[in-house]
């Protein structure tokens, strides 16, 4: 019995996972307006009666793929994360797995980018998204209680350490950005004299 | 002669304009793939045989619009530059200027952010949209040699001017980021922590 009901989880994921990687495939081909169940359902290989098992509606499929998108980005991000460290060693953890994330998985990111520009995102319970990137704040917050970060706004704070890795890992924006060990953290240093007190 | 020569400029330059705005709308409405020259036409209230006087094809007036929107921006940002001044005064107008722009023009800014990270974006000559900006690289080169600036790769430096405003500059990023002259003033500081030695 449980072999066989492992089985189908499997196949079940198997078929979840198709149907993310063809959202994301179809909507950066075509865009979010002319994607349809239909042609993604065609991508994924399964019918759109099997789409329908596990999302509502197209809709609920877009969103669906956006937060699996951030909640699996922010597995890779806090890969690792120890709020006991030194703040500087934390976020440049943070920086170097979010430079490689967004390196290696650039279609999942130009999907999250369309997405939050689209109406799409109104959708979007924004509270569970952060929710994935809680303990980054915190530790954010600990590093202003402690005189270490600039005592600002969040939204400057995450503007300066989130949106220049997003520049710079994105091929598209920065084409002769060589991507080396050395950069990345010649960047990173940027960032974090942005940041600290 | 001369006044029948401007009146003709006059209402071409009418014409062009309001297929530039056209073209942002029905792209920012619809995408890339399904925006047609005839919808853009339709939109801006003139036959596609008139668009064609203007420009060759899709692929023209689509990168056209992006160029003329670097053009413009680049307009708006260095109005009273003057590269003799402090370093630092010049990169906090350009910040504020960029700042305004970006706000007041986001549906010009997210045409050229998707268009950037689209296929279209290989067509444009990227020399010719850096030439808009050279005043600034050149003062930027300036801060290096006179050791004000850090003396890292452009793009790392580009990353941490520009990006941060864009991001902060979106309504649809920041919600909750208020843009009073005091967050604007706080968020260029950060800036400038990050780029100056």
């Amino acid at each position: 019995m449980i072999v066989y009901f492992k089985t189908m989880r499997t196949r079940d994921d198997e078929k979840q996972t198709a149907l993310f990687k063809a959202t994301i495939k179809v909507v950066n081909e075509i865009g979010f307006a002319t994607s349809s169940v239909s042609k993604i359902a065609k991508e994924a290989g399964v019918s759109p009666a099997t789409l329908y098992v596990y999302y509502k509606n197209k809709d609920d499929l877009l969103v669906s793929t956006y937060i699996d998108i951030k909640q699996d980005m922010s597995r890779v991000l806090l890969a690792g994360f120890d709020p006991d460290g030194p703040l500087r060693d934390i976020f440049k953890q943070v920086w170097v797995h979010m430079f490689d994330y967004i390196s290696k998985n650039s279609s999942y990111f130009e999907y999250a980018e369309q997405f939050a520009n689209s109406p799409y995102s109104q959708l979007v319970d924004k509270r569970e998204v952060e929710k994935y990137f809680e303990p980054l704040i915190l530790v954010l917050q600990k590093g202003i209680d402690q005189k270490i970060i600039k005592d600002v706004n969040f939204d400057i704070l995450k503007a300066f350490i989130f949106y220049p890795v997003m520049m710079l890992a994105n091929p598209k924006h920065c084409q002769d950005f060589e991507t080396s060990q050395a950069n990345i953290e010649t960047a990173f240093g940027l960032a974090w004299d942005a940041i600290k007190l």
